[in-house]
């Protein structure tokens, strides 16, 4: 029997590196099912002068140079609001604060939203998103091409706090929390959007084990990797009692991957711009109907993220990682 | 063995009947676990003066026109919202459109909120308010007396959606979003809350069948229900594709006599008070340590159901309202 030989899926990868971002990236770089065509950056972990700088360094360490870089929004999609920077998730450098070398590469000419709109268009239906930060650039796209929403293959966003606390505050998860405005435009856009949120990332955890056999493993982003996670190790024993970390991006990453590792359910999600709790997002199961007109009627519906086979994401993580 | 006599537990129940009020109001009558001390008003399923009007003519029905009515606010505790009436649930009358005669009692002077400040003065820790609509007259109450909340029993709130939609939308609860100021002001005024929310309320189903068994029984207030449980069962099946109605006010009543009915959990509650997802009642389980100051920080803890023994709630409910 022959094996039917699939075109990888082309991801563009939307991030703010990040430990956790670094981590994705180099899965998505080992992952043949995948061709990442680009980067773009954005605030969040850090800012998106250090993100810009992060995302050519990981890829100069990748040796995958060929694979361009394009500049994103500085500011959330509603100016005026003061960004929420996670510097003490990440280190103020955002990579464990190992004082990296600047990056030889620059980003491309192009803004994020630009490039997006441009790949988006270049290759009809057949490019993914995963946006892993807020989603400002994404936003940005939908407004700069009203089309955008419906030639893009699939959103994946690492974002939300579905029938959970939040992880900003009990109310919001931090990527929809950066950008609540730009969120809720990804959400109601009509696209073909999957939230991954930490109510299922926090089901996937990489223990100090798991980090002691990258250690020991000799692979070159493993290495890497362990010299960066001591601080987000740090962050989560002191924030959650955890002798581990949550593997937010790299599971976003593999839901895009491979689908089949998640489960979903479908409905609309709207997300709460004002108050006390801004950045919240709301999942409409839309199973009773409402006497009165309500902001979730007639929005398209997205998939959201209920489920995770979080051994198979934590084997496919250290086996591609370790992998030399 | 002889039998250790509890004195019956004072409660005060503060309705808007409505057609599951009037269920509970039976109920609790037909309790002897407790004493029913008053009745407060407040508009919801109807305006307050129609509230009002109900809940004496349902005391006569009952022949218990010793228990004092006291009429509670007309408005919403901050002044100039617009009321919700769910009419269109309990019928326009309140009471399934049954065009019931005036009553011939009146409430007394007192207002709501002086009554409650004045019977949780009388017996201190001993009186438990069983709040089955919005909670202007308790959040009143709080403003009246600084004392009130901790000398007060239990609030038992019948409201909220706890990781779960809405029903007056995909985020609020009626009962709440009546009047979201106040709730804020209840759940986090340090008193002993149990919020029993329609998380809970609708695993606690009344079937058609049931109905049917309360026809026949012969009993006098189960005969009286099944006159005014029509338009109920109407709402019902058109929002919810249901043939049964949801127990909601009986729930939360059963909660206030039998607290071993239901198991809760504990946790920080706000209340979204503004946007789309005004009435929102967010739950902060106090599991993750935040970086940033949050509006739940070194607020009071509330109970919140978790769990009901529904065939035991609705048991409770058919023998007491049939038993005659």
């Amino acid at each position: 029997m022959e094996t039917t030989l699939q075109p990888p899926k082309k991801i563009i990868i939307d991030t703010d590196p990040g430990i956790d971002d670094a981590m994705a990236i180099f899965v998505a770089l080992r992952s043949p099912e995948v061709e990442v065509i680009g980067l773009t950056t954005i605030y969040g972990n850090v800012y998106t002068t250090l993100a810009t700088r992060n995302a050519l360094h990981l890829l100069e360490v990748a040796g995958r140079t060929d694979i361009p870089v394009a500049e994103g929004s500085h500011v959330t999609i509603t100016k005026g609001t003061k960004l929420r920077i996670a510097d003490f998730v990440h280190g103020a450098d955002g990579l464990g604060n190992q004082n990296f070398p600047p990056p030889e590469g620059k980003p491309i000419e192009q803004s994020a939203a630009a490039f997006l709109v441009q790949q988006a268009n270049l290759y009809p239906g057949k490019v993914t998103v995963v946006a892993l930060g807020p989603l400002t650039n994404i936003a940005l796209a939908i407004q700069l091409d009203p089309a955008f929403a419906k030639i893009i293959g699939q959103i994946v966003v690492l974002g939300g706090a579905f029938a959970v606390n939040g992880n900003v505050n009990p109310a919001a998860e931090a990527n929809i929390f950066g950008d609540p405005d730009a969120a809720d435009i990804v959400f109601t856009s009509g696209a073909d959007v999957l939230a991954v949120g930490i109510n299922v990332t926090h089901q996937v955890v990489l223990t100090d084990t798991d980090r002691d056999k990258l250690a020991q493993s000799g692979g070159k982003f493993a290495h890497y990797l362990c010299k960066i996670l001591d601080v987000y190790f740090s962050y989560h024993r002191d924030s959650y009692c955890m002798k581990g970390v949550y593997l937010h991006d790299p599971t976003a990453l593999l839901a895009a991957v491979n689908p089949s590792l998640i489960t979903y359910t479908e409905g609309i999600v709207r997300v709460q711009t004002i108050g006390i709790t801004r950045g919240l997002t709301l999942f409409y199961n839309k199973q009773k109907r409402f006497a009165e007109v309500t902001e979730w009627l007639d929005k398209p519906s997205v998939k959201v993220a209920v489920t995770v086979d979080a051994p198979s994401v934590l084997k496919l993580v250290m086996e591609r990682l370790t992998d030399s």
